[in-house]
C-alpha cells in the first residue's frame, strides 16, 4: 500500500506493508487526511518521530466486527492499555502506556490503510460530509477547553495564535455565550472571524489584566508573555499547544496575581461530532487545498505557507 | 514612636511619626510581629520597596471604633479601594488599587502604632496567644490552597520547601485527610513533620507523575522543575511562592499531560483563626527567637540563617 514515511525526510511509499488487524482491532481504508502543524513539528524533531505520520482523518472500516464493517469513521489517536492508574482514573487519554497514532508508537492515517483498535472508532452520521469528519480530532482538541474550565456565558475569552486550532477553539468558545475576541494579524482569519461572528482584534484593543480566560494557541514564549498580560487576576490561562524548548515564564505574576495554568490536550471526539452533526462549526471555510496521496511533498509545502489553513489529502 | 524603616537598608527609628488614623481607621499599638522571607526579599530589592517594613502582627486598638477598642487583633495586608472590578467581583484581595501593609504603599507593621482600616480588623479569640495569632498572616496564605483548589481525600500531595510556609501548608493539607508527603533535607523540619504525623521524605522516595498535588513552597526554577517531574497527568501544582527572575518552565509538559498551575497568594483570616483556636495547627514548635524591637539588625541576621522558622519581634 502507499504510505507516508517520515524518517528524517519525507517520502511517499508504495510498498509499505498493509496491517494486519488482530482480534481487537479494525482495517480501516483511508477516504480522507488532514495535515496538521502537528506533522510539521514532528518533521522537525519533535518526539523524535520515525514511521508513517498522519492523526486526522475519516476511513471506511473494511474489515474488523460485523457491527463495523462499511461504517464511516474517524478515529480517537491515543491507543490505551486500559489496566494503567490513569486508565483506571478515568483518563484514558493519558494513559501511561498509550501509543499516540502518527506521532508515537503507532501507524499514522498518512496510508491507504491503517489498522485501529475498535475501541478506538466513532461513527460519521451520513450528514457529516467527509470534509467536515477530518476535523473531528482537531475540533475535539478544541472542545477539550470546555472539558478542563468552566467558561462563563458573562466572562471576557481571548483567543492568540489564529491559527487552525484557534479558529476552533473560537468557534467553539462562541458557543458558550462568551464575550470571546480573537488576537488576528491577516486578513484571512479576520474575515473568517467576522464571517462568524466573533471579534476580531488587534493586540492594543485588549487592555492588560482584563480577559477572564485566554487561550494561547501561539505555542511561542511571546505568545505565554501576552497572554499573562491580558489575563485579569484570578482568571486562567488555557495552553493548547506545545512550546518550542524552555519558554521562560513569568510564575512571580502567576502567583501574586493568583492565576490558574491549564494545560490541555486531546479531547472528547463524540462532543466534536454532535456539533459537526447539528452545524454548530463551520470547518469547510477553513479548507485551503485537497492534494492527492502522491503529491505529499506539495501538500506539506503548500501547508506550511505563512497563514494557511487546512490541507488535504485524498485517496 | 519606633519604627524598622528599610530604604536600601535597614535601620531603627526612633522618632518616626505616629500615623494619625482617619475616619475609616483604627490605630493599633503593637504586641508582636513576625519576620517572613517576603520582610528579606524586600531588603534584596522585591517591589522596589521603602518604608515600614513588616505585615505579620498582633496588636491592640488604643483608638478608634468604639466597638474594637482594647481588643486584641490581627490584620488583613491587602487594603483595598472596594469599588474596582476586582474588588466588584468579590475578590477584594486583587483590588487593583490596593495598597499592601509593609510590601506596597502602606506603614508596615515593625513599629510602635499602625493606623489600619477597621474592615480589616480580626478579633483574636482569647485562647488564641499572641504567639499564634501573630501565625494568622501565613497560616490564612496556607489556608488558600484550600480557596484555590479541592483537595480530596484520596489524593497524594507532596510539599516541596520545607520552610515556614512550607510546613504551615503541610499542617493545612494534613487536615484534609489526603496523602502529604513533605520533601525535606533539613533535621529540623523533619523532626517537626515527624511529630505532626506527616511523612517527611527525600526527593528520590518520590516517583515521577506519581502526585495528584504538588506544592511548590520553594520559589526556584528548580522547586518548579521538581514539581512538575513529580505531578501526575491531569495533576494540579500551587504555586505558593513568588519567583526570583523569569524561570524556565516546561510548558510543554504542562500541555501534554494537562496539568494545571495554581497561582495562590493571600488567604482567610478568619480561617486561619479558627484552625488556630481549636488547636488544629502547631504553630509554637516554629518559634525560634524573640528579639525586642531595639535588636531587629540581630533578628534579621538571625531569621536569615540556613534552616530557620519564625523569629518574633516584641514591643
Amino acid at each position: 500500500m502507499r504510505a507516508v514515511v517520515f524518517d528524517g525526510e519525507l517520502r511517499l511509499e508504495v510498498d509499505y506493508p498493509r496491517p494486519i488487524p488482530d482480534s481487537e482491532q479494525a482495517l480501516l481504508k483511508m477516504r480522507l487526511a488532514g495535515i496538521c502543524n502537528t506533522d510539521m513539528e514532528l518533521m522537525r524533531g519533535y518526539m523524535g518521530f520515525s514511521g508513517v505520520l498522519g492523526h486526522e482523518f475519516v476511513a471506511e472500516v473494511v474489515q474488523g466486527a460485523p457491527e463495523w464493517l462499511g461504517k464511516r469513521v474517524v478515529g480517537e489517536i491515543n491507543v490505551t492499555s486500559g489496566t494503567c492508574v490513569m486508565c483506571e482514573a478515568g483518563i484514558p487519554s493519558q494513559c501511561f502506556h498509550r501509543t499516540t497514532m502518527g506521532i508515537n508508537g503507532h501507524q499514522g492515517a498518512f496510508a491507504d490503510y491503517m489498522a485501529l483498535k475498535t475501541v478506538n472508532l466513532y461513527a460519521v452520521p451520513d450528514n457529516v460530509s467527509d470534509e467536515a469528519a477530518v476535523f473531528v480530532e482537531p475540533l475535539a482538541a478544541a472542545c477539550q477547553i470546555l472539558e478542563a474550565t468552566h467558561i462563563q456565558p458573562r466572562e471576557q475569552v481571548v483567543v492568540i495564535g489564529a491559527g487552525k486550532l484557534g479558529l476552533l477553539c473560537a468557534q467553539v468558545l462562541r458557543l458558550t455565550g462568551a464575550d470571546v475576541s480573537v488576537i488576528v494579524r491577516r486578513d484571512r482569519p479576520r474575515q473568517l472571524l467576522e464571517k462568524w461572528g466573533i471579534k476580531a482584534v488587534s493586540r492594543p484593543e485588549i487592555a492588560s489584566k482584563s480577559a477572564h480566560v485566554v487561550v494561547d494557541c501561539t505555542g511561542t514564549a511571546e505568545g505565554f508573555a501576552e497572554a499573562l498580560d491580558m489575563v485579569r487576576p484570578r482568571g486562567r490561562i488555557v495552553l493548547k499547544s506545545t512550546y518550542a524548548g524552555l519558554p521562560q515564564a513569568d510564575l512571580t505574576r502567576v502567583v501574586i496575581d493568583e492565576i490558574q495554568l491549564i494545560g490541555s490536550r486531546c479531547g472528547p471526539f463524540a462532543a466534536a461530532l454532535r456539533l459537526l452533526e447539528v452545524g454548530l462549526i463551520d470547518v469547510a471555510s477553513m479548507i485551503d487545498a485537497h492534494y492527492p496521496l502522491e503529491r505529499v511533498d506539495e501538500a506539506f509545502a503548500y501547508a506550511q505557507r505563512a497563514g494557511m489553513l487546512k490541507v488535504l489529502l485524498t485517496f
